[in-house]
């Protein structure tokens, strides 16, 4: 199991900032932020100390205090984003030292799933297949509607016979009349950057399409599990290229799988996917915060803590954000340019 | 110099609530409160050490912390709200014993005063009247818009030879086509609630008016200055009338004055009324805060704290006001709810 917590999920400001990022922040307001309910997520397929945490310097201490009984040797930190292909490789080099034949799921932190039961079968089925075939498999969510905000994975036709498929081809975000069209053709599938392999396969796969990445590994592990590895990744892992797995690796790939999932998944990438989430009453607001008073309200989404009292009067279609002393008061509608408005 | 600063300014919510209320607030966003405005505008024209203020007991902390300087002994503490009248009367009761020969004024301390020379100047003339009348005076602001919102002053014709002149009779808040006509008549002023009056007439007024009050002061005073001070007055204030001064006296005493007046006064009793005062940018937003960044907004008042940051998209005619720890987003058009939205 390894976690990526490293992001900073700027277009949810001010509730998420890079001090204090999405995936630490109780997003859905049940109590429990979003890499809590990640780490509870996992927990049924795999022992605590099997997961791997990797994360920046600076969310450490976010982490640590989020996951008190979490095993402290195993947060790894990035000394510097390189986004994910370098965090994988990191990852996985450092499993590799201890569990040369370990079988590895890679997740992001900060999405959220809504049927746990569902998501725990269908990563023990991809875990089974790794196990037995050398293979890269990534979970494809089942498309509910024309989704223009993600990656779409294109997968050759079923054969109903095993759950999981070859993968044709990954696409980038479409437009909306293509949105459409992958959504009537019926093989084709968000892309939720879960991903599952063996260490061959992974390692194999990094040493070919990324063999400079790969020596630094090399390198960097040879101080794994020694007093000198926090300063080795310092010093080298900035020098590792900035690139994301999906182009290093998926893309380039040719025993790429895909395995369909309906588990009620979202990045919770925009607050209209948050919007569209969260229960709402009958003028379709979404309220987190436990002291808000709506008059005359409709379509919005308020996110402030539970000790702000906050009376909202005549809003229609807005989003309402406090965190910190920061207020953020958007139309829904133009919620890409928040992170216009919250520069500096 | 009679300041009172009792009130809680419940319209103003959440800027403004009944543990911080209004006149200690910083409300035009000048780095002062109204009540520190309010003293500075007396300053020149009355040595500090005549100042007096009533307030009551809950508030007498906030009145020490902004107003360091202020002679502890001249704050007078009304241990029940009772209204003007009861509070007027402690206070002159109170500075007779020590100068029966006083001359007074009486102020709110949550207006605003825009021309502080002008108003120094109204003031010192009401005085030099009231030295050698026995008159009640009583401040008539110039009305520059058929307001609904404010009680009229209606004065006899003036014969242009007195800055002063008697009043015919008070007016409750007219309608919109009555307070036009009073604005067309000429001889209507807006009630400031600012008494201006020598010791022997108020309290001729009073005895004359408010008898019973008139006794309890009487009894009460009899340990002014003494140890026993605080226990009489926490005892016996609470007995007297719950009634304004406006009604104890002003409307019936035939001795009455008004002085016309025209220094830019607000009673700041709306956000409206701050809106209307306030500097505004372009698109007629008035902010008082400084890290405030508006996104095609219009006709919008913002009141935060400095420390606060807000970003406000696509809003037309709302109040934000964030205070802490609440926040309201209200229209403009129906801050009349406000009450009703802040309640419990």
């Amino acid at each position: 199991m390894v976690i990526m917590a490293g992001g900073i999920g700027s277009r949810f400001w001010p509730m998420s900032t890079a001090e204090y990022p999405k995936q630490f922040i109780d997003v859905m307001g049940v109590g429990k932020s979003l890499l809590q309910l990640t780490v509870e997520r996992f927990l049924p397929i795999c022992p605590i100390h099997h997961f791997w945490i990797v994360t920046s310097e600076k969310y450490v201490g976010l982490v640590k205090r989020q996951l008190p009984d979490f095993p402290e040797t195993h947060i790894l930190l990035e000394s510097e984003a390189r986004n994910t292909a370098p965090c994988i490789a990191y990852a996985c080099w450092k499993i590799k030292k201890q569990s040369p034949d370990a079988n590895i799921v890679v997740t992001p932190s900060d999405a959220f799933v809504l049927d746990t039961v569902e998501f725990r079968r269908i990563i023990d089925e991809a875990l089974n297949f790794t196990d037995c075939h050398q293979a890269i498999v990534t979970v494809g969510i089942k498309p509910s509607r024309p989704e223009t905000g993600y990656g779409y994975i294109c997968a050759s036709d079923a054969d109903n016979l095993s759950p999981i498929v070859k993968v044709e081809s990954f696409k980038e975000k479409p437009d909306l009349e293509t949105a459409q069209e992958y959504l009537d053709a019926g093989n084709f599938y968000w892309n939720a950057g879960i991903f599952v392999w063996n260490m061959e396969t992974i390692l194999m796969a990094l040493r070919t399409y990324t063999p400079n990445l790969a020596s630094i590994m090399d390198e960097i592990s040879a101080d794994f599990y020694t007093a000198e590895e926090a300063a080795t990744v310092k010093r080298l892992f900035p020098t590792c290229e900035k690139i994301s797995i999906d182009y290093a690796v998926m893309e380039k790939s040719k025993d790429i799988y895909t395995i369909p999932a309906d588990f009620g998944w979202s990045d919770l990438g925009t607050w209209g996917a948050l919007h569209g989430l969260l229960p709402k009453d009958e003028q379709q607001n979404a309220v987190v915060g436990r002291q808000i008073r709506l008059y005359d309200c409709k379509n919005c989404i308020v996110h402030v803590n539970d000790t702000r009292k906050v009376v909202l009067n005549g809003l229609d279609g807005y989003i309402v954000s406090e965190c910190d002393g920061k207020l953020l008061i958007c139309r829904l509608r133009e919620e890409q340019r928040i992170k216009e408005f919250s520069g500096d």
